[in-house]
Formats: structure tokens, C-alpha cells, sequence
């Protein structure tokens, strides 16, 4: 018998990147692997199976692959959270802290009507800041999140208990210790 | 009867995006509206039913969003091209001219294998010159581009042209006059 390929041996490990120092957990490795992809797609959303979704928000960039196939697979809506100054329409924002300044990211302000329901989704939960913006954000606009949905967690940087500390259901496919 | 509602009657037009003259066609709205979302998806998709896809290729960013979706309903694997410096792996790259100066974009230098069957997608197409460059990148992978489907043309700006001077098979779902 032949042990199935899981999720994370399709992750592929760079040593120093962005910056020494980081062991950096490359995605695209996953989602450039036919089996892969359709494996990562499936157990992201098995916790909601027969759940309604109105809309999938997904973080820019690498949240956006996984969003658009999330939001096909629900028949759901996709909607984009961005940097600062990339969406053409009126937007709301939130500031949220990194290793040295701080960074923005926006919404557009029409995107998400009071009552319904997200996913929320990205690659990757390492200290959560891009993802409690993102739920501020939804929240600010009256949607309700009811699941953020992530492949790799790194638990090392704290995210997941930032997270569940605001009281989200946070759901990842795989963890790596440290950085 | 009521008239259908179709996919350029979801997408919204901002005046003066990014900056003074141009009108921006902003497919957010159609991406967030789930029939819309899906009307799209199955649109891009219809000209390729029974033919065999290896891989996806979605440029940065909002084709990352429609790429992801056609890759999972596919059962293709996803490959992004970035914009440079974001890939961590070992890339190549291609320049391409802009209004002012010119820009870079990237591949991951193992993310195609020669003679893949390869379908690349973007929201709009313009002057084609970053829709060029992708098609340069993948050829040089080896790579062999199917199909080249887009969800907005913009005619006038002279792409279709330019990618079909390539002998590119391109599809859009719509067209807009001007810019």
C-alpha cells in the first residue's frame, strides 16, 4: 500500500527568504500540482459542508487563487481585501502593525450587505494581523464571519490564538513550528 | 420575459481611475455577485468544454482570482506570474513596456513542464503588453499556450490584436469602446 500524499508534502520549504533568517512556506508548489490543488480546495472547505456561504473575502495576493476557487465551488460571491490605493471603488480601511511600521488594507465599502454570511480565506496565519484587519473590516460592513479558513498556520507566531481570541472558528490544513 | 442580466451588466465603469480620462472597468462587482461570478467562470470556460488543461496560468492579481476558480473547475493545477521580487523561488523573467517606463514579471522557472497544455487568464485586456509577456515566460517553460480568455477587452488598445499577431487563440466575454 502506498501512503497518500498529503497536503503539506506538496509545500515547499526557501530557506531565507523574504530576509534571512525566515524559513519562507511556498504555496504555489500546492497549487501548481493538478492533485494538489483539488486536495487543498476540498479539505479547506470540508468543515462547511452543507453550510450557505453568501461570500468568500480573500487577502491579497495568494489569498485571491484560493478564494476564487472557494467562492466557484460554493457558487458564492468573491470578495477582494487589497493594499491600499488598488480598488478602484470607495473603499473603508484598516491599519494593522508588521515587524516595522505599519501597513493599510481596503475593501470596497458596497461589497457586503449587513447579514451575510463570509469565508474568509488565505494562504497562510502567521501573526494574524492581515487577518484581524480583514475581519474588522467585514465586521465594519455588517458581515457575519463564520469561518476563516487557512492552509498553512504557523501556531509559533500566534495568529490562531489571536484569532479565536476574537472569537473566530479558524480552520488550517497544515502547521510548521517556528518561522 | 425579462431580459437576462448579463456579465457586462454586472461589471461597473469608475471615471477617472487610476487617474484623470481613463475610465476603469471594475469586474469586483461582477465578482461578488454569486450568478455573476459563476456566469463568468462558465463563460470563460464554454469554448474549451472537452479539451484537456494541464495548468492554469493567472497573472497578478486579479487574475489570480479568476484563475484559481477556472483551475479548481478544471482540475488543473495553478501557476501565478508576479509582479518582480514576489515569487520566492528561482524564476525568469520578461520585461514589458508601460505608458511610462517599463515593468517585470515572473515565473517560477519549475512551474511548467515542456508540453504542458496551458490555459492563461486575466480580467481585461488592454494593450496586451503584460498578457504578452506571460505567454513569453510560459513558451519559454516550454509550455503551450491553448488559449488565452480574458473576461474584458478593450479593443481600441489594440491586445487582441497584437496576441492574435502571436497566433493566440483569444476569448473575452465582453468588449468596451475606448479606454
Amino acid at each position: 500500500m502506498i501512503a497518500q500524499k498529503q497536503v503539506r508534502d506538496y509545500i515547499r520549504s526557501i530557506v531565507d527568504f523574504p530576509h534571512e533568517g525566515i524559513v519562507f512556506r511556498d504555496v504555489t508548489t500546492l497549487f501548481a500540482d493538478p492533485r494538489g490543488f483539488r486536495m487543498a480546495i476540498d479539505q479547506l472547505l470540508h468543515p462547511y459542508a452543507g453550510m450557505r456561504f453568501d461570500k468568500v473575502v480573500g487577502l491579497e495576493a495568494r489569498g485571491f487563487i484560493l478564494g476564487g476557487a472557494v467562492a466557484h465551488q460554493l457558487s458564492a460571491g468573491f470578495v477582494p481585501i487589497r493594499k491600499k490605493g488598488k480598488l478602484p471603488g470607495a473603499v473603508i480601511s484598516e491599519a494593522y502593525t508588521l515587524e516595522y511600521g505599519e501597513a493599510v488594507v481596503e475593501i470596497h465599502d458596497d461589497a457586503i450587505t449587513p447579514g451575510e454570511r463570509i469565508l474568509l480565506v488565505d494562504d497562510l496565519l502567521a501573526t494574524g494581523g492581515t487577518a484581524e484587519a480583514g475581519i474588522r473590516l467585514v465586521e465594519r460592513l455588517g458581515g457575519e464571519i463564520i469561518g476563516c479558513a487557512f492552509i498553512v498556520d504557523l501556531p509559533d507566531l500566534g495568529g490562531r490564538a489571536r484569532l479565536e481570541a476574537l472569537d473566530m472558528d479558524v480552520h488550517a490544513l497544515c502547521a510548521f513550528d517556528g518561522l
